[in-house]
């Protein structure tokens, strides 16, 4: 057993099987076994050529039947021999007539035949275990399988791909590096010597924690990237909120009134553009009211506001108050630098061009893009092909280059956080000239941080916290 | 071409493309891949092996790239060459991960390379006119895909084996010897010569006529197995129906009081029960009434009983009318001679047991099951096995061998009528000593009628009907 099994009691020494494609009725499906006796398990329900004489990675036209001899199913059997296959274990995939209870039936079968049905990401967890794949590469697979946006996609492929994985290990191992020049000094520590420079030391520190930190920095655009970008649009009652939105998602999920106040839930929808998938998320209008479930919608709507990346601040363009809703949200949109505001005019179907007003406000003549104001119209469409394009150049803007890597589950950035803090007492322990036994203490924290990351140090309940949230077949 | 396309206008020379797993998220999902482009298609997007190295039947980790190179997943890609695959063209299947996003910017890619998003059931139907399967199996394919019980799927898959289509080859070739007898005298009707003896074609016609008319017959038990036995539960208000229905459901689908009349609506579900499917129909209680709505629903039970297979009668044996009550259901159930009556006396459990009045009733002294009579608890579930144990034999006593060949489509069954009825004609014109030439008119159109359901003649609309009834990806 290697360093990664230890303390767990994961057994890879059954057969396991599950119903790998999505949930329901369809032209086929796919049924997977995997494990030591897969080719006995399918080989006492198969006629058909024998499963021993076919060759690793051959599909084969046969028939299911019941013990009695019964025809359950035609189906096609590919086999996949180990160490040659997702698991790293003997896999036979069935594909089968897409029939719910053909499938469960299968399934049924199978077990009779001694597989045990399969936990959730219990193949992954296999293809884990006999080091077929890492940990983040595992937890990219349940990400690819959940993407639903092109930058989801791309960045759930970057981590199943392994550029992530290796930036890591490159890290891990001038850690090592820096902890073994350490543990040479510890093995001499009672003649007091010093072999390694302590100025190369920090500098290496500080290059690895650069490292560390840009990884850890990249959560807040991948986290936003994977679940979607939070836009909110908000602005005074009766500004084109929900008529914004609808126009965004080309249909009608807000109702739209000329009531001031019509919308009190605050709705929500998400749409991929460009790429990138968006949640917008239509508010109450932000106005002093009485009505108690409206007041309850402006508490929502102030909370969203602080949750967004994005937020549209609507005004009216044919408002009699125009000048002063343009100060309101100039004094609001002050409150909240890290976010990317964006003042939208609205309505401007209706103003017949610029008023003087609207050229006081945006600053020139110029119905175009300004800095920090979008003129549009949801009616007829002007405008809004800009306003996109301002919010995806925020977007790339957050992002560096393609290749850069993003960090985008929880758990890694947590690990790299602490991994973060533990390297913080290393150098300051190297600066103050602290015990060698502290400061290598505290580098083998950082070592296992980014350790668990990949899985090469793990545990058992790490290993369940992450596959129970697979689905099953995976 | 042959006799298939004659009339036809299906296009076979370009490459579909479409899902074929179930709509939704899972661990895999397969894209296939039809026609004579498929590996040109798929090889634009394809990195790893040269395709066209690859063996038919062998499967390939690679990897699905967009044209500037990015990649968009890590696939298995499985090549079936021409003549050998499901619609006997090449055919290559991308077993890709579950997302739906990948799933669909995969067809996306494939239909950007020259692929065209395939019609439902464009894979069968495209099997069928490569001459891989009859139109007899093409339909079972689909019955099969949407079967919901082992009857279900035993009665498609003798369609899919080919067990109906070899039957109906057997009767036209025999119809074709008694065909060819006739037209040879056709051939010689200047010269008035009878070559056939008129006794010996009249038993041939009577032998197929017996054979067909078995098949047609079959189709009262095929439809009914494969859509589900109808079971009405009816009976007297309070009777208990709605108690019997949510034990066999397993479940509190009917809202039970013991207030008689609490069930209004028809309430309808299905379950599998050893290998058959039964639709238990809950009904109002039969009685007069002021109640508009409650009239509503007893005409609606009417209905629903003269739809039934099996009418399950509940009698209360706590009933004080207890013998009027039995009194009527003998009534009612004299008038419904052609479905399975069972007489079902209910809450046993509050009896104590067997009263007088039941014993007199039923015949004797005993509690267990007498002719007629099933004596239930739906509260202990005593009595509920004999119940179901009765149900099963009036089923299984309606089909007659396990190999009996079973008609359930209802194509099928309207052509083997119209045969017949054409084959009626036939038997009069022998008798009457007819024509030959109308003789063989009939005859003729009793082969068609035959040949209409395994597609060896056909026609675009037929197709049209047929294949717009199957999924999308099969």
């Amino acid at each position: 057993m290697d360093e990664k099994t230890v303390g767990m009691n994961f057994t890879v020494d059954d057969t396991i099987v599950a119903i790998s494609t999505p949930h329901g009725t369809g032209g086929i499906a796919v049924i997977r076994v995997s494990g030591r006796d897969a080719e006995k398990v399918v080989g006492e329900c198969w006629r058909g050529k024998d499963i021993s004489a076919m060759k690793s990675h051959t599909a084969h036209l046969g028939k299911i039947v019941y013990s009695n001899g019964e025809l359950l199913d035609e189906v096609v059997l590919t086999i996949f021999r180990a160490p040659n296959s997702f698991t790293g274990e003997d896999v036979a995939e069935i594909s089968c007539h897409g029939s719910k209870w053909i499938q469960r039936e299968l399934v049924n079968l199978l077990v009779l035949n001694g597989a045990r049905p399969a936990n959730p990401g219990e193949f992954t967890q296999r293809a884990f275990l006999n080091g077929r794949i890492d940990l983040a590469k595992a937890e990219g697979i349940a990400d690819l399988i959940s993407a639903s946006s092109k930058a989801a996609q791309r960045l759930a492929m970057q981590q199943v791909g392994g550029a992530f994985s290796n930036r890591l290990n490159e890290l891990r191992d001038r850690l090592i590096e820096l902890a073994s020049l350490l543990e040479l000094e510890l093995d001499f520590s009672e003649e007091d010597v010093e072999f390694a420079d302590r100025g190369r030391l920090r500098a290496l520190c500080g290059e690895i924690r650069a490292e560390m930190r840009k990884l850890a920095d990249s959560y807040a655009s991948g986290r936003v990237l994977k679940e979607g970008v939070p836009v909110v649009i908000a602005g005074a009652p009766n500004a084109g909120k929900s008529t914004l939105l609808n126009h965004m998602l080309g249909e009608d999920k807000a109702i739209v009134s000329d009531i001031p106040g019509t919308t009190r839930d605050t709705i929500e929808d998400s749409i991929e553009i460009d790429g990138i998938l968006y949640r917008f998320i239509d508010t109450a209008g932000l106005r002093e009211t009485e009505d108690v479930v409206e007041r309850i919608g402006i508490e929502r709507t102030e909370k969203r506001i602080g949750e967004a990346s994005i937020i549209l601040w609507l005004i009216d363009s044919t408002d009699p108050e125009f000048k002063e809703r343009v100060r309101e949200v100039e004094e609001r949109e002050s409150c909240l630098p890290g976010v990317c505001n964006i003042k939208v005019i609205t309505k401007m179907d209706l103003t017949h061009g610029l008023t003087d007003v609207l050229k006081e406000v945006t600053g020139n003549g110029k119905e175009d893009r300004e800095p920090g104001y979008v003129l549009i119209s949801s009616k007829t469409g002007k405008g809004i092909g800009d306003l996109l394009q301002r919010m995806k150049e925020y977007i790339d803007g957050q992002l560096a280059g393609e290749d850069e890597i993003i960090v985008t589950n929880s758990r890694h950035f947590y690990e790299l956080e602490q991994g973060l803090t533990a390297l913080d007492r290393v150098e300051n322990g190297l600066s103050a000239g602290e015990s060698i036994v502290f400061i290598t203490q505290d580098l083998r924290e950082v070592l296992s941080r980014l350790g668990s990351i990949t899985g090469s140090i793990t545990t058992h309940d790490l290993l369940v916290s992450i596959f129970q949230k697979f689905c099953v077949g995976k």
